[in-house]
């Protein structure tokens, strides 16, 4: 499939599921980013979760994220309990709007919701020129460090930096060593996983992936991670005025209640820093830097955060996305309003 | 020695040094609260190396840093190659008076020096009612992941949340597993280092603490941790116009070299948000959500970032610090000029 025929069934599924067109295509296009990024997890699969929740009226197909500036260079977003991505665009633009009159512009998100993968954020203020850092809460997934609960969400961070006539370098990274769909998929295939992926329910590292699955998530780099997953919170959920912690509520255990997700987008206006030309010429410096490091095993050169979406995304807009045909006859229900 | 007799101590050693006096008492507050919160490693120890690169030319004592405004929002900060924490101080400030005015605040820095710890500055900025995100780079001493030589640095990331009334919550780590120190005292210990902590030359890990301190550090979490450097390198070092990666000068191999670090501070003034009352409420059910996580161990209680550095604050303001007589003495011998 096309990238135009993916964006065009995403969108009519979501008006299909009651958004406006314009709302639609807003949404559609953040999830097919995802797939062409090669993240599928994060792509257009994601309607089938949004369609249940905007059935079951946890998501509001309707509802329109209202920006309030609160300051010359923040905004504070009331999602409203509408599709995630939607809100997470409208503060996108919010914080680049403020970056361009000020240089610098934050916005806080509450009323939330799942809002895809980060890196297309990213990506998209690349290409205007807006460097980036991008948090959000989740809800809770991980033990705090010497904890036997979950009380941390698995809160992803993305870090953008343009590159003018070539990728940008964008760091998109979630908190735990894993995603819990490598779990799962180790269960499927009767594999054993590290013991660094995650813990039982006891709070004690495991190799049993059923047990890690009833367990935790582990932070990625011990303490150091499970403190950047809190300070992520604290930016996204306590300042943004969403929940936070235990307050954010699961899809799985409180699938019918709005989740309440907090995020933070923070745009730079790199124009101001310098021209094109010098950005172009750091940016282009720094990757060589890195490319050049001798590689300890010469079959795999070294690389910058980003670079394998950046292939994924050139090979898919080439070669097309392969998608589930049953997920294409989902989306296809969707737009016909089943 | 009291916070106020060290506080003294630093400054006349900073001013024997050729520090005009209300810069060396600024120099010294950062140094000082680094010994402080426990981090005698960034504390007035680091006057031996600052005095020694004043000296040797490579840190002027008598320049002054230049901030240029943009931006509304963004400060360029010319560190002119003065002593770290000066130019550390005067881009927290001018970061802090452009979020006063437009809500959020960035400032970049060039030509800056090692400035003390990151947490000082969290600290400052917090009391003020000041949420931050602060970075630095610094000389290569980690392989890029799957590379056998060093390109980036330890390159340390701060990011601090004020709780009104209360610790605020700081997050302060560099970007290795540990610190080269731990692997130096395991050399004078005769002992083995975790396979985890660092390479040997050829890019393997190593339990030989001989051959790790001839290899390379590793990043926390991976290729997470190393992503992570890049990124706060691009905002610190490409972004502001200073040197990145292997383009820092090192104090080991080019003593006589300014260094040219860069650094990036980001103040949001956390009174646009809500009132002190709303953030105190807020932050402190943030801080029991995670205080009362049920603990593997009955005796470790889970822990917020920078707890056990409020702690040490409270207790060395209270008992005093203790410092090595021969740091007194080089001290004193800076302050006659000596």
């Amino acid at each position: 499939m096309t990238e135009a025929e993916l964006s065009a069934l995403a969108t009519r599924a979501l008006e299909g599921l009651g958004l406006a067109p314009g709302n639609a295509a807003i949404v559609a296009r953040i999830l097919v980013m995802g797939d062409l990024f090669g993240h599928a997890t994060h792509g257009v699969l994601r309607l089938e979760s949004y369609g249940e929740r905007i059935r079951n009226g946890a998501i509001s197909a309707t509802a329109e994220p209202v920006v309030e500036e609160v300051a010359p260079a923040i905004a504070r977003v009331d999602g409203k309990g509408a599709v995630g991505p939607l809100t997470g665009m409208r503060a996108l633009e919010a914080a680049m709007d403020r970056a361009k009159a000020a240089g610098i512009g934050i916005a806080f998100v509450r009323n939330g919701n799942h809002f895809g993968a980060i890196g297309p954020y990213c990506w998209l203020a690349a290409q205007r020129g807006f460097a980036t850092l991008i948090g959000s809460n989740a809800s809770t997934t991980i033990a705090p460090t010497g904890g036997r609960e979950e009380r941390v969400g698995n809160n992803p961070l993305g870090i953008g930096v343009p590159r003018p006539g070539a990728d940008p370098v964008i760091l998109d990274m979630a908190m735990s060593v894993v995603a819990r769909g490598k779990i799962r998929a180790a269960v499927k295939k009767g594999e054993s996983i590290p013991a660094t992926w995650a813990t039982d329910r006891a709070g004690e590292p495991t190799t049993d992936p059923k047990a890690a699955l009833e367990g935790f998530l582990l932070p990625f780099g011990g303490y150091k991670g499970y403190g950047l997953a809190l300070m992520v919170d604290l930016f996204a959920g306590v300042l943004s005025g969403a929940g936070y912690l235990t307050h954010v509520k699961s899809w799985l255990d409180q699938p019918t209640e709005p989740g309440n997700l907090g995020h933070f987008f923070i745009a730079v206006d790199t124009s101001r820093l310098g021209s094109s030309e010098w950005l172009a010429q750091r940016v282009g410096d720094f990757a060589s830097i890195v490319h050049g490091t001798p590689a300890a095993d010469a079959s795999k050169p070294v690389r910058l955060p980003g670079e394998i979406e950046m292939e994924n995304l050139r090979r898919h807009r080439r070669d097309g996305i392969e998608l589930d045909p049953a997920l294409v006859a989902k989306l296809e229900s969707f737009a016909a309003g089943a």
